[in-house]
């Protein structure tokens, strides 16, 4: 529709996920009426990215280098490993600053329809990371963190099998619930059952 | 939040119109999991944006080449000009496929609240571009097509006042009504006025 290189950066925006070919066309436009080196600054972290960024080798987590930021820094509590499906749920969990343990990030859920079975999640890592406790620090509890939906659920269910031979392990999962700030009345069935099933005595 | 250079491509996404640090950060961590060649791409599509693209010396649209390809187009209809504010309202002309003349793009609207008066807009070109008619072909029809908003209204209202006095020159503004297909209860009083006022005889 547009000449040559416009076209191609508004099909290479669209290819993103949350921007169809109206946002991809609206960045475009933005970009070609700002200033080059907005455009440069945009390239080179693109860049970065491609070039710097790997996967930690003992989480799994994104990083800038072999082993993460959390992995490497001593202080956090290495009995206490927390398992998410995504790296920017380990911000998520990052954010509420009530977890001072460690990390193991899977890489998905199961979803066989998908095709994503245990092979494809980073499973057999976090097996060996709980065998191999080379550092003489035993994993005392994995929290397993994956989403409250199906997949997230199939996974919790399916490392809850693969862990409970582990001795001395607690395997926890996230509480499911009303949300803080929600509404009782506006609560769908499925988490006020879960609510109402978690029931804690009062302190 | 996020390492280095993970966060600085969350930060330059989220500088973009319609993405906010959330939207950046889901497009960041989907480039993150893709292939390396669909950064590549990215890459090169934003590069050759900024080196390749330029504006058309004479319609001011974006253009891969000095001149647009509409006004090298020796088939396009010389003695029309459409002005529009911005290079995607020439596209959005063209898809209706009901115009056959030349553009002119001023580049946005009178906004004087924003700074934006008639020298910060291509009209200077547009006088130049209807005087010196050098190809031999008069300009007969200046079609005002901006925004039917207040700033498109003002900017119609000025250039009608500079277009008046050049002879033989009409100038004309694209109807406001109904929009099609929609709904006369629905209508705000503003557009029902003006399909009102605007109304013509049944043929």
């Amino acid at each position: 529709m547009y000449e040559g290189p416009i076209q191609d950066l508004i099909d290479e925006l669209a290819k993103q996920p949350g921007l169809g070919p109206k946002g991809a066309q609206r960045i475009a436009f933005s970009l070609l009426a700002g200033e080059k080196s907005d455009i440069d600054r945009l390239v080179a972290a693109l860049q970065r990215v491609r070039d710097d960024v790997t996967f930690c080798s003992e989480c799994g987590n994104v990083s800038a280098n072999p082993r993460c930021r959390i992995c490497s820094d001593a202080r956090r509590d290495a009995t206490k490993i927390c398992v998410v499906e995504e790296p920017k749920d380990v911000n998520a969990i990052e954010r509420t600053k009530e977890f001072a343990g460690r990390y193991h990030v899977l890489g998905g859920a199961l979803d066989p329809l998908s095709g994503i079975g245990p092979d494809q999640l980073r499973i057999r890592e976090l097996l060996r990371r709980l065998g191999n406790q080379e550092d003489g620090i035993d994993v005392t509890e994995v929290i397993v963190a994956t989403d409250p939906n199906t997949e997230g659920e199939a996974t919790a269910t399916y490392l809850l099998r693969m862990l409970k031979d582990f001795p001395g392990l607690a395997v926890t999962r996230l509480a499911s619930g009303l949300p803080m700030g929600g509404d009782l009345e506006f609560a769908d069935e499925l988490t006020l059952g879960r609510a109402l099933s978690g029931r804690r005595a009062l302190a």
